[in-house]
């Protein structure tokens, strides 16, 4: 089995916005998908991992994208894994067309936690550590790793919002996507209409739940980049812990 | 080519809820997108549609399950066109699993509009009514019909949310799929836990637009029976309009 690999998604007419190209948050999913697909297939996905108490969390994702496929488009999520250390590994992505086009890039960054006691697991104990056998260093991602998402203290509330049932994933978690689609939904469609997304990073920095009630607050750090970060806030407790940090950085269309 | 679709489609994991089942609304989209690939595919989609000025509209889905399809499941959505009128047709669905299981069905009322006017269209004068010839009659699609869906004065008002970038659709109004995920968030994960949704209904009435303000009322009509009317305000004129009526039907697990 080759390390990279390759999984066929299509840009569907309701998973694109007004411009009719794919939607970041989808994009995000098809990246999830594949990452999912990719471990499973080599033996070191959920499907090994869940009964043996133990399952991955993406603690980072980032993208660039030159452009987003079409409504319609067939593109490939191409995925392999860069390097895996103890506690963490680094996993790429290229989004490539039918045709060849390059669509852009991901990085992400995993951990391995212990499904009870969610604590990190030394990933070079699972299967003798045979996760390195697929590590593919070859393969270009020509793009910035995330770095530490910077904020200063003078980031705005902009909004806060209470969490549904739609936001809840299997693992009874607020949905690693709809952090993504709840960001992006901090800007104006006429923001969209006169920038395309060209950076998105996401750091998730703690769990949150049905319930927590989710506040973000936003900055804008250079001319078209914002720094956003969501805090929850404990509906019993009113305890407020910091949950995600993301950056997005807009390019002029 | 048959006169039924049908597409295969996977109950991905960040489709499915916290019972790890995949959520109503993603289900809506395969389905809008079964209609899709089967209308373009025998020439009467939006691809012969749009250069011609017209497009399809959504009025009516309904759909019942028996099940909904775990997490990584394999499935077909089947669809057909049962009957076709002067302004509109409608349209079945079939939900079946790779192994014959049979999940549920749907059904759906279409009208075709003039993309510019918004005026109904003769479906009967698009390729002189060929549409007639895929008409299946055969096929049992053993659920009611959508009926009116009948709400006292007494709805009680339980949110009101902003519209937002990833609430927008290709033609610029808000996402059939996501006033489906809107309606379904008016109930607490406790309520999903005890029940699961075994007929979902949404009459569409009007458009909404990003930016206009979306009230909910909520109305028990009988046990574990609600409907949901969705009011668009005006941002601008303070003006409400109905844009939705749905009914969900909620049964013990």
């Amino acid at each position: 089995m080759d390390k990279v690999g390759k999984y066929l998604f299509m840009s569907e007419p309701f998973h694109c916005d007004f411009s009719k190209r794919l939607f970041m948050g989808h994009l995000g999913n098809h990246m999830l998908n594949a990452a999912d697909f990719h471990s499973s297939e080599r033996g070191f996905g959920m499907t090994y991992l869940n009964p043996i108490h133990k399952t991955w969390v993406l603690s980072r994702l980032a993208i660039e994208m030159e452009e987003m496929p079409e409504q319609y488009t067939r593109f490939y999520v191409e995925t392999w894994v860069e390097s895996a250390m103890r506690y963490f590994t680094n996993r790429n992505f290229r989004v490539v067309g039918e045709d060849g086009t390059i669509y852009g890039y991901g990085r992400s960054v995993w951990a391995m936690i212990d499904t009870g006691t969610r604590q990190p697991q030394d990933i070079m104990a699972v299967r003798d550590g045979e996760i390195v056998n697929w590590i593919e260093t070859e393969k270009e991602c020509p793009m910035e790793k995330g770095s530490r998402v910077r904020m200063s203290g003078n980031a705005e509330l902009v909004r806060t919002i209470d969490t549904h049932y739609n936001d809840v994933d299997v693992n009874g978690h607020i949905n690693s996507v709809k952090y993504i689609e709840h960001v992006l939904d901090l800007f104006s469609l006429d923001n969209y209409r006169e920038n395309r997304i060209g950076r998105f990073e996401i750091a998730y920095v703690a769990e949150s739940y049905y319930g927590d009630r989710l506040s973000f607050f936003r900055e804008e750090t250079a001319d078209g980049e914002y720094c956003v970060r969501i805090v929850k806030t404990n509906p019993e407790n009113l305890k407020e812990v910091e949950v995600c940090r993301s950056k997005i950085v807009f390019v002029k269309k």
